[in-house]
């Protein structure tokens, strides 16, 4: 049987709002899943008020929201809890980044949805998971990146502590959540039952600082902030060309052997100080001295040429500017894709990432407008008619 | 029926090396899948020869490759092909991180495994992708934050552009490569067909950049290095203490108000420069010097404690040796976890982050030796005997 996107037999029940759970279910919304977002009526989700705008539109709401449907619905209402029980039972996957105890407290916790639902998977994102003594603390990204660690290892020697310049957090959580969920799925198939995933923002950044982590747990050495460049071999590092910096990542003897030819200075590469990697960690100034020294008499793209020609690894150190238009970024890979908004016209926005061959992802529709799909839902899925709708929408329901 | 682990009925046969693929891997053998790492006779994966070490043993290695069989085979001879299609036809997935090409060089590309195996599902991990006209650039962690914009919105202003502190481009690759297969997985329990799953290291970084390419999509405005704060609220920072940096993320009207009635100075808030979050973010170089003329007179842990008593978000910036002895992190949330490994002895090393109630995630064993499970394989699976093992030792293949 031939399918349209990997998950399109998947129905996902999205009440989650800002970024790591918005960024979770859009992967699987760009996957042919059908995501209904669930928004609060008349407000909607926070990043709605998120610039940067277009025409009074924000980017940031429409980027992350593409694929979806969107309901309004308030859950604090008795009648707003029961659609959404009637719509739990329709759906494989309810998602939600709360506080946790959030959906205990509207009566509508995992324990209540499965009784409605055994096969229903229930996905929770937080800042420090559902479980232990900080699970109550609110958790934004620049706190995942503060507390893992990672924010300690990323700067200069002597600078500060230093923030990723996304927020790489959230990011992390949305992709570990959206594992959590497909693994579930699988499983699934098995026992016949949904479970509970529980990811948490921290937990995310912690596992991320792999070889990080290791040093300490190793060596008993606290990893401290060393620039651009990379613990385990040198030069893989930047370096200042006349016109700006690159990046040269020439991990191995036989490619810093090439570098030291393409320098001019081949008699370099066997000096006993800079023989093998770890040589080339100790000395790592001086090599980088040696090689700045001739990357600074050369313009960026004369030294980039020189050594992509000798298969060196190597990259300009891009701006955002060039990377939305890079041909290979931009065009080949499909990284930034138009769509049409009706209040916004037309808009670029970011891709997919994940390319399946039989069953490609794809932006197919933007974002919806707040309540957009109500009537879909309520009339086409739930057998409501016009004017049990208009009546919800008075009461504040929907 | 009952199942031990999420992914317990798919088998892995894992060509990956170094980072990003192991990283991938690891995740599907931490959930349960019968991961099988292949590794070339005599040297193995890379990182097996790089630090840190415990006992001449990779923690590099150990710490990505637990949970996981290790057989060797030489895929450039006749009969390793044999075999390693011998092994497809018993396999769900194929994993691999080589330049694009370099299977098919090898007789062993796509096309050829869905012959052998029509439920094929075939995972490839690059720096730029299958196509396009970088395809064949060597694709190295810090060339994939380099060429995504990553490293030029991360870091200080007038400052160098700043690789994050951690490879996290093959972590992205790695993230979005486990949910490429899981959703193939879903997918073929529908069409009964494999397909392949194509991950690019800069793709997956440029996907992570969110907020910061719709400021240039939407504004035309090119995203800059700015430190630690946040382009689209205030305060929402790092501050110094007496003793060491913290971050506050006071991101709305209500949790400014509060910081400001914790610092005394309630009257700031209602400053017309600071009342809304627009006018914060204008203005944040000075609101920045209000809170630390307040933070800079208190320790770090008076700070936390005032902020905390009042539901203001706030974290210390915590260093490896702190995350990694943190009673909530540690403890509570497993995420190091001991294990014991014949030769390094006892070593803790990194835990899993996504935690599924009813299958949870668990390190069962450490990674393997040099070619440790081929026995177990080529004799339990394949049936081959003693003799034939020790001849395909002796001729290299296995």
């Amino acid at each position: 049987m031939a399918i349209k996107g990997a998950l399109s037999n998947l129905r996902v029940l999205d009440l989650t709002r800002v970024l790591a759970g918005p960024f979770c279910t859009m992967i699987l919304a760009d996957m042919g899943a059908d995501v209904i977002k669930i928004e609060i009526p008349e407000r909607g989700d926070d990043t709605r008020q998120m610039g940067p705008f277009k025409e009074g539109e924000s980017a940031y709401y429409m980027n992350l929201n593409r694929n979806k449907r969107g309901i309004t619905l308030n859950l604090k209402s008795a009648k707003g809890k029961e659609i959404f029980l009637e719509l739990v039972k329709r759906a494989d996957v309810v998602v939600e980044n709360y506080r946790p105890g959030t959906m205990e407290k509207l009566g509508l916790g995992y324990e209540v949805l499965k009784e409605v639902n055994p096969r229903i998977i229930y996905a929770a994102i937080s800042g420090f998971g559902q479980t232990g003594p900080y699970k109550m603390r609110p958790g934004y990204d620049i706190i995942a990146q503060a507390m893992s660690g990672l924010m300690s290892t990323t700067g200069w020697p002597g600078g500060e502590p230093t923030r990723t310049g996304t927020a790489i957090g959230d990011v992390l959580g949305g992709l570990s959540c959206a594992i959590g969920i497909l693994a579930a799925v699988n499983a699934r198939s098995i026992t016949g039952k949904g479970q509970m995933v529980d990811v948490a923002l921290v937990d995310s950044a912690v596992a991320s600082l792999e070889i990080i982590n290791m040093i300490y747990l190793v060596e008993g050495r606290v990893p401290e902030r060393i620039g651009n460049r990379y613990e385990s071999t040198y030069p893989y590092d930047s370096f200042r060309t006349s016109d700006g910096s690159i990046v040269i990542g020439a991990g191995n003897d036989r490619l810093w052997q090439k570098l030291c030819e393409v320098m001019g200075k081949p008699d370099i590469a066997e000096k006993p100080e800079f023989l093998r990697i770890k040589d080339r960690v100790e000395h790592h100034e001086e090599v980088k001295a040696i090689i700045e020294e001739w990357t600074m008499k050369h313009k960026m793209q004369e030294v980039l040429d020189l050594l992509e020609a000798e298969g060196i690894p190597c990259a300009p150190i891009m701006t955002i500017d060039k990377v939305v238009n890079d041909p290979h970024i931009a065009e080949d890979r499909q990284m930034f894709v138009e769509t049409y908004h009706p209040i916004a016209g037309a808009i670029k926005i970011t891709g997919s990432h994940i390319k399946l061959s039989d069953t490609p992802p794809a932006i197919k529709t933007c974002s919806p407008l707040l309540g957009q799909h109500n009537k879909d839902i309520y009339v086409g899925e739930l057998g409501m008619d016009e004017a049990e709708i208009d009546k919800l929408k008075e009461e504040g329901v929907i």
